[in-house]
């Protein structure tokens, strides 16, 4: 059995972390971390999992996680991430890190975004944990950086496009709609149900921390410099991200060998359905799966995508890369 | 035209307020207050009243106050609000107050359930502002304490029954839900977004302030006394509170005696329904209106209301209260 | 591997149903129907089980049925299911019922509150499938009756305080309030979604079909006749039951009793979730679970349960049934 | 008082004008009509309209419509209403027509996306109905074609930008997310609450009827032939559209001028403001206003605009447009 530790626990994504290990064959919880005020039994922090999960989620101590755990699914948020992860990785564990501190591998383009970057020397060792795009080099990773939930649904939609260079890199606009769940447990006045209930608003515009994480999967897929224009939006829905994006076709294509293109591309792959019409995000809430539907409109090609931001957009896919890591079955405790 | 200050225009009761006095033909905004990090442009804090209302959300000065108002929407909360209400007072103004903490006549009583009240003697003078049960005393009154959104809705389901001694009081059941914008602008853990929405729970158990209002308004039009098991819930809606009401009668009374009943204590009431079935909160969202349907099922009385929490609930009967102090048309500003 | 025949599964418990069995290690599918114009590929009726579930749903064909399958989660409504019922027994599979057909033991109150009964002998071995109070007459039953969505709930509630004789039996009052999907998969103006949002409302005032039942479970664990009064009302949220009970004690019993008298009676239960505080849908919608809270206000026991109605409250109840027939751990599948 | 007629006054757009014209100081509601299914009293049809509206919605009678009205507010479907309008003209009524029937000029494009027109006499002299547009158009008008709810949104988020042929009239894409009730009143699966709830999807996709009407009113305000992308998409809230428009500038213009630009185009418009950050739905949920915010990502303008489906785009519109016909303030009923 695999030993997993879970490094912040205590929110939306080790929730959903722990909820997938409980019923994965081939790994237990052994180690769960939080900071000191969130910390107390899994059952009093998460009432669904009384009687499920006995354990305590207590304050990190380097020393126990390093005997109690192979692998650590650091559930921690953007810039305090890279002050922990060294240590973990110096404990000998395999990690899979919930936060952008580790995917964007232009320093100054995260140094624009975030902050100062403090641990670069594994940042060079990092793999982007996007298994549909990347699963060979997650197979010898140290260090996976799991997408961002809205760059997993945007790449999603229009990798074979880029892959087989059918589209102008600078024509790409992604519009996309999350659910409240997205923004995290801290209560705050946007997300507030007396706000955020029958309501929707566009936010992050022109500056949202995705874009460039967008942009980077892109341009590695296409192996050229590609431009997104991404713009968020939150609807009044715990889970769930819509992506609606459009691109200008440069090349000759038709619809048939668009869609025979998309089915081609993921053929074998266990989270990706090509749809035959409009996606739904309740149709994968709850879910690892990845819905994509690409069709023609008006000339330009507007491929649409759905996954659930807890799952495919961040627990359930930092567990298909452990899966490829420890070369278990990928479905492995997703299904 | 009668000039309205609101203190405390910065939350939900403040907003609702705001918006009925826009509407008013015979009263004029003349003063906003709120806390000095809360204040600013009303636009600003109200985007909704943008070219509606240029004025600003102030401070409180009490001299400007005094000049500028003839009444005093006060929708500060409990505890806090007893701190201002005697100056308000002082400055000549007539005062409706949206908390607590001039409703409950029994001082022990206020005391056990809040805190040590510190304005006694203007408690005693104090007017219970449900117009439907105490119109007449309203008429002439300097302050007005309006009465919370639980209390109405309960007190208004079943006062034709206490009145005419057809239940036995200490049978009576008010089991309540609410739309989550009862617990305020203030982002909390419990109604932030991805724990109300899909959500519904008990709250208060055995300990909600606003049952020994329920009892005391009860006992009031009974004449005697009344006690109430009071259980509040909250659902993922914004407005609205449905309030399920079941009592042992006591004499003989059959269905149609009952809807009769209702029908004649009401009558001529410009904000209560009778209804002939099930009432909803949806229909009485966004209005002042208090759907009432009361019936038997198996030989208890069942008697449901609806009510918006906000509006008869809060803000619509403050104003409601206002007309009538200033002989105005009850209906003003509120159909 | 025991194989599951589905008839009707075209509907929300059928997916459910669906859902479970694919995670179910000791059972397969082996046989869907629907009516005629429901039928079509799973995949294609549920999107979300595409690349899942490569079946069919097919018209009933009493032939295929029986050499297919061992046990039918015979999933049609009332009043349908005991035209089939009689067929699937005779072609020698277990049969769990969904509907209210086979729940009543009485013929006439089966009568008064649906039609004519047809199929009255099986009816008299039928076993009603409430594992936590019926387990032993469940396992060796051919027929099992699975339980309503609310006297699921209701029971689970007050089952300790009935089999102790601790309350009045005329003094039990259920106030609860559903999910949306408890009416089922047919569009309908009263669950059409502009008018079911935002809003909550009573309905099946004074004439639910579940009252009685609940009565019938209520008075076999009481061992005497019960009465009770039940309210259900709907609620904008997709999954959940909140039941609000209250009854009157009838003799001495303290807080810390009725506490322990609850973890008594459900220990080892693996289902039932005694909590030291309100319980919330939120906390068990998708499981199979039941968080009960009982306690003591003004002098009444109001004791809360939740369950998901599509799980614990339909498919997840009647597959812990199959696991009890069969002889299988009784969670497989559920957890 | 101008007498109102609503021709179809069951479905949501004839509530919603009937709640307007009731505060409506200068108009009186005089004859409602609906399919004979349909009809009834008002307050039972209605039950928000208990006690403020006694009158019968009834099967149309076109010589009682003739002596009892000076305006009707044509609520039909579309393809329906072209079978009525003639004879509301003929009745000597100045009519508001809500359907398509009289919104695209071109007769074969109407025919592309609906069906055959049979009234093409009276669609030569229909006016669109968007008063920020054409209102000159408006004040003589006997047919008022009320625009469509997704091409109001559309077109004042970027008529600024076509009227000044700032942006390449081949580039615009509208995404667009509306509320439920976009979809009208009849029940659907799709909008069945426990499929509409908790999701979002794109539906329309290439074909909806909006695009060339959208493209029909850009072209006029550009005075040149413009194409349009539009994709709608349906959301888990009741009211709202949220426009975000994508599209490519053309000439030079920065961030400053932008702002500038559409402050003064919109200049003393009662119903349109522009905000200085992301407009949200809630915002103007209920009202008649549009919220509109124009900015530059990436090289590209993305303007956001929102609005109440049912209001700016239904029934508040049309009484917009018929207070300009009779010459009345513009927002008379409407604030």
């Amino acid at each position: 059995m695999i030993r997993v530790a879970i490094i912040g626990a205590s929110g939306y994504t080790g929730a959903e972390s722990i909820k997938i290990i409980l019923r994965h064959s081939e790994t237990e919880l052994t180690y769960l971390t939080a900071l000191p005020e969130e910390c107390g039994a899994v059952e009093d922090v998460f009432p669904q999992f009384k009687g499920l999960c006995a354990m305590q989620i207590e304050p990190l101590d380097l020393d126990k996680l390093s005997n109690l755990a192979d692998v650590a699914l650091c559930c921690l948020p953007h810039k305090v991430s890279m002050g922990f992860v060294p240590n973990l990785l110096n404990a000998g564990l395999k990690v899979i890190d919930f936060s952008a501190d580790y995917r964007l591998k232009d320093v100054a383009v995260y140094e624009k975004y975030y902050v100062k970057h403090t641990d670069t020397e594994n940042l060079k060792h990092a793999v982007f944990g996007l298994p549909e795009l990347f699963r060979e080099q997650i197979k010898g990773a140290k260090l996976v950086a799991n997408p961002g939930c809205y760059p997993t649904g945007a790449a999603l939609a229009i990798a074979p496009l880029l892959k087989e260079d059918l589209i102008e890199t600078d024509s790409i606009i992604v519009n996309a709609v999350t659910g409240a769940s997205g923004a995290g447990n801290k209560p705050s006045a946007k997300f507030h149900f007396p706000n955020m209930n029958e309501n929707l608003f566009p936010y992050g515009i022109g500056t949202h921390r995705h874009m460039p994480e967008i942009e980077q999967i892109a341009s590695d897929v296409a192996g050229e410099k590609v431009t997104v224009l991404f713009q968020p939006h939150a609807g009044p829905f715990d889970r769930g991200i819509l992506s609606t994006v459009y691109c200008q076709p440069k090349g000759k294509i038709n619809n048939d060998q668009l869609i025979r293109l998309y089915n081609d591309f993921y053929a074998g792959e266990p989270f990706v359905r090509i749809c035959s019409n409009a996606p739904a995000v309740k149709d994968v809430a709850g879910t690892n799966y990845c819905h994509v539907f690409p069709t023609f409109v008006k000339g330009k090609i507007v491929s649409f995508s759905a996954i659930d931001n807890l799952v495919k957009g961040a627990s359930g896919q930092a567990i298909q890369n452990m899966n490829i890591i420890f070369n278990l079955a990928e479905t492995m405790g997703l299904i």
